[in-house]
């Protein structure tokens, strides 16, 4: 089953598809294309991995990681399904990263990778935004190139675990303003989805709509305000955003920014 | 004010401290050493600061960041004054750090340094425990160092902002058994408080809640189970936490474990 939460009429609603209507709780069909889109899920937390598809990790000139590389989304940063995303002002190298969304189903502490795919309630899309102008120093993923406002889009769907047969054979692609600039598949995971399981849970609980971002395959390619991005991930709907500019109410980006402010004393 | 939120008689309160005692909304007294406290806020997330004392950095041989270098305590890593912090099997380097945690006051959104101080609710005593041993990769710090459960003990009180004169002038210090073992004051922050604030709030949007764990001094030195942790910044109390070796439920942690289970396909 495909979940949506969505706004209809001022209304907040959820419900199912069924022929390509969304059905709300009162059995009204809804065309998916005339509402607005909530974020599937409410994740208490969203973890993400960097470098886990082997073609990624070469195309940034990096080696791959002996073990999964995680950092954090913050809640902060999620958009749903035809949200727009801001534009830093001032930054030059905004990426998209299309990625396969694994929703826990039930809390997981020290799952064996043997046992993880039954704490899998489903999955959804993920959208990993960065600006990689603030990737630059020796704390890596750096907060600051991936936690912006927005930088998170999540959706459209709930996808409920069984209706994907087999969560690492899945086609990934992103479109840009129409064009392809990015495909892969699941099946070049470094690190699973039992193993990413077996690894968190093994120190961190992972709790019931916790989202992990599984990575991004080989693509990236830069973004700009106006620019439309489509991404898909087989039998999981299309999430879509556009790019807006910041508006002028901020000043533009420096990297020292914080330090060089009109502040002057503690 | 000092507020508390706690269990007495299996009742969940919440009091402010008045003459050493815990007054609750009716009006009833509680001594503070006879309830189980909670944490002091449920905070929507939690941001902590590596390096961000001049004495730190060069204690752990690293340099100082040119900007705040930030990563994210899981709130599953939040444990309540007098909770049971767990000793990870086969870990052997755990430090405590004790830090000033920064409560956020009401939603702050590209706030400039000079009107921060607006945006603080209050302060609390945040212990930012670590096991050393998992820092080891190019990603740092590593949500594995940092992210076990446990691993963030916060509390006792919620101080309101209007009580501490200033907070760069506070001492801290970490006892353990008894034994001085840190000892520093927030006068040595490399990023103060205002810049904190307005370094995050450029980019992500600060929620009313949000915890900020300012860093800490010098002074670290290894914890082991059976140890208790004592850690006091001036004008907020003492935050008191005990380690016990994980149970046997679990093996032994090695660096490759996700990699070498038995679940043998994808």
């Amino acid at each position: 089953m495909k979940y949506a939460r969505f706004l209809s009429g001022g209304r907040a609603l959820s419900g199912h598809l069924d022929g390509g209507r969304l059905i709300d709780a009162a059995g009204v069909a809804h065309d998916p294309a005339r509402v607005q889109f909530r974020l599937p899920v409410d994740p208490p937390k969203v973890i993400a991995l960097a470098l886990n598809y082997h073609d990624h990790a070469g195309e940034l000139g990096l080696t791959q990681p002996k073990e999964p590389a995680l950092f954090w989304k913050p809640n902060t940063t999620l958009l749903p399904h035809g949200g727009t995303v801001i534009y830093p002002r001032g930054a030059q190298f905004m990426h998209y990263e299309v990625e396969l969304g694994v929703i826990i189903g039930r809390d997981a502490r020290r799952v064996k990778a043997k046992d993880a795919m039954g704490y899998v309630g489903g999955y959804t899309i993920g959208n990993d935004l960065v600006v990689r102008d603030y990737v630059t120093n020796t704390f890596r993923p750096p907060m600051r190139g991936k936690g912006w406002d927005t930088f998170g889009p999540l959706g459209p769907y709930y996808v409920t675990a069984d209706e994907i047969a087999d969560p690492h054979a899945l086609r990934l692609t992103a479109h840009v303003n129409g064009e392809l600039r990015q495909e892969g598949s699941t099946a070049d995971m470094i690190f699973s989805i039992p193993e990413l399981i077996e690894h968190i849970s093994r120190f961190m609980t992972l709790q019931q709509g916790d989202v992990i971002l599984t990575g991004t395959p080989k693509g990236i390619s830069h973004v700009h305000p106006g620019d439309v991005m489509t991404l898909e991930v087989e039998g999981l709907g299309q999430l879509v955003n556009d790019i807006q500019e910041e508006d002028d109410l901020a000043e533009p980006i420096t990297g020292q920014e914080s330090r060089e402010g009109e502040w002057d004393g503690r």
